[in-house]
């Protein structure tokens, strides 16, 4: 049955792999199946049609036969529960990847979700400058325990897996700030994670998507 | 084997039930699984020796046997998924209550952390006052978009799931605010997930650590 997801019709970020599409791509890619991606203009996804598939008018969405999801986690954890390759059969590791899943989402992004606000929809306000220090602060609090946590390893739990997948996808969002620069094994991880030639797979197809060429920067 | 959890020595809320370890043992009530309470002092949550099982120093960890997580969102999944009674067995409708733990956690709950924070931790910047109704506004936009998907349902996707546990502790953070009044149907689902009879038991347990007593208010 055929996988089909949505992205933006234009990307806020231009292709730069930052919308929320960019994980799934990458999680069917790490685990081999194909799929089409359904483009969505900001007018249609506030449209009663997107809004019964994604409740909070956002993308990406998945459809496979009769299986409607939203939701960029679920839907990771979806195709890595049902294709091999992105969750470890053992049954406690498989929680702690699924772990460090919700940690990216839930612990870790956030702070980043904040400082992302405060840069985009409060960039004009009198405070900004006063406040955006502290809010930096905040996503450095984190970054500190995470980069205390991985220390040397590779990845968060032995072999690459969803947990990763979804954690370098947050870290990502913070390139643009440099401040994933001041935890170089942080730098190194993501780096890590963006050299998989799924990933590169998962990025080309988005980038293409909004600059019609096969030849991403 | 025995269950043990951590929880705060000393709870910020003083009981309220609004510490993450409430949805641990809700989801625990739920599935009819005994546990043990182990309470850490904040002080203790920084060490090494909880830092090996929570790398951000926070509370819920869960611990069974060779089993350590850390996570509530992803507590609360191992629970769903282990024991019977918060997630139904048919695979579709199975992915879509693991989609609403994710849209309770990543979209839902960021921009409820954001205005904690921002009651919490900027309560004394000048320009706190002039910020908060714009905090409160990305909080409510939520909110309609999921008073508007949740009509006059009882639960989010039709039996009582583990995507409700997690929406009903989402938005029961709001309480204080005043803000779940403005949809009443929204109102009346965290009311419905707390008239539980799992719920009220889980909530008592965490009310008779903090306070000593067994008559919660």
């Amino acid at each position: 049955m055929t996988i089909t997801i949505t992205a933006f019709e234009r990307s806020p970020d231009g292709g730069k792999g930052l919308a929320r599409d960019m994980c799934v791509r990458w999680a069917l890619e790490e685990v081999g199946q194909s799929y089409e991606a359904h483009l969505v203009s900001f007018q249609a996804m506030k449209e009663p049609v997107h809004l019964a598939l994604h409740p909070f008018g956002q993308i990406p969405t998945y459809e496979q036969g009769d299986l409607a999801l939203f939701e960029s986690g679920a839907i990771v954890f979806h195709i890595a529960e049902r294709y091999a390759g992105l969750l470890p059969d053992d049954t406690n590791i498989r929680a702690r990847a699924i772990t460090w899943m919700f940690a990216a989402l839930n612990t870790v992004e956030p702070p980043i979700l904040e400082l992302a606000t405060a840069r985009l929809l409060e960039s004009d306000k009198p405070w900004n400058k006063e406040r955006l220090p502290l809010v930096e602060d905040r996503v450095r609090d984190r970054l500190k325990q995470l980069s205390a946590y991985l220390g040397s390893a590779d990845w968060l739990d032995g072999a690459f897996s969803a947990g990763d997948l979804m954690m370098v996808s947050v870290l990502l969002r913070l390139r643009s700030s440099g401040m994933l620069d001041e935890f170089p094994n942080l730098a190194a991880y993501v780096a890590r994670g963006e050299s998989r030639s799924a990933y590169r797979r998962a990025f080309d197809a988005q980038w293409a998507v909004y600059t019609g060429r096969r030849d991403p920067p």
